[in-house]
């Protein structure tokens, strides 16, 4: 198909079709002239992809880039898939040291992690951060916390396993993972309604 | 305290400080000349807050000023607490009519929701754009996590129930939906570490 039929078919105007070109987060299509080329079903695909990621997911260009460069490499094996996955996402922000406080969660959930990885690291962050903002996790809430988001991890992982091929297995981890997130912020404020009028 | 002594507290600068005055993120010192004000401790709280919610809460200064907004009026009665605090976080964001996949969930878990409400229909699209992003929810998948997000509700409501007034309850509910977010990202990130090793 043209640029127009891609752009009519996903609904992105062609200038923005030409800027994901421009910045390769849409492959080239077969060059059919000089000035023209065809796009086939796979640049649908990654359109949409592509939207999706930067619109819903809040992702920035360069993590995009990153993503899609994930998903052209070949897959890898089953056991490196989502130390893979992670090191898309996480890009180059860095891992510390945890904090006390979650190297003391950590040890009394009994999970088995990779303490200086950027989302232990990034954990501490988002709980000082709360804390400067006057909310305070006390213990008890953010073992809470940590439980059901372990329960969101085995659905997660279960997803994964869904997968036929490895390939589909590194999309539904690497873009699960982001596109997952605003799902689960919804279902928070809707499940905040539903817990609040059960109490009333 | 001088706005230098604000500016060291917080460890934000001064033009920052002068920002948030101007954007009246942060209300005004009392004026000790024509060019100088004195500064409280309510203000430091102010800074830090204004500085987490932009910084790490990913929030506009539209939304940070409609939060400020909320914190600063008289809080409302318990009952309208979450209501008052749901609609602070939504802004104009338009409610539509739930989506068929999002009414029979809501049936299914027996949530009694605000069916036209903005996170409804929000996630409506946070789906609509994971499965145009190639990752589809099956219904049992959507179930798990919608169960493991009302564990996050409830704990989010003892959280609000532990305040010791009216007011510090609307602060954790407002800010600890959007401050907790990122915790609950992160966690779910490391708990997908630790149940990818478990099934190792």
């Amino acid at each position: 198909m043209r640029i127009s039929e891609l752009a009519e078919r996903t609904d992105v105007p062609v200038h923005t079709l030409k800027f994901y070109l421009r910045e390769r987060l849409l492959p080239p299509g077969l060059p059919t002239s000089r000035t023209s080329a065809d796009y086939g079903e796979e640049h649908v695909e990654r359109v949409r992809l592509v939207r999706a990621l930067v619109e819903h997911g809040g992702v920035s260009l360069a993590a995009v880039r990153r993503i899609v460069g994930a998903l052209e490499a070949p897959p890898p094996s089953r056991h490196e898939l989502l130390g893979t996955a992670h090191s898309t996402l996480a890009g180059d922000e860095a891992g510390t040291h945890a904090s006390p406080e979650v190297l003391a969660l950590l040890a009394e959930l009994g999970w088995c992690t990779w303490e200086d990885g950027p989302f232990v690291a990034e954990l501490g962050r988002a709980l000082e951060a709360a804390r400067a903002a006057g909310v305070p996790l006390p213990p008890e809430s953010l073992r809470r916390y940590a439980e059901a988001m372990r329960a969101v991890a085995e659905a997660d992982v279960d997803l994964a396993l869904r997968a036929t091929s490895a390939a589909e297995a590194m999309h539904t981890v690497v873009v699960g993972t982001v596109m997952i997130d605003p799902v689960l912020v919804a279902l928070r404020r809707v499940a905040q309604e539903a817990a609040s009028a059960a109490r009333a």
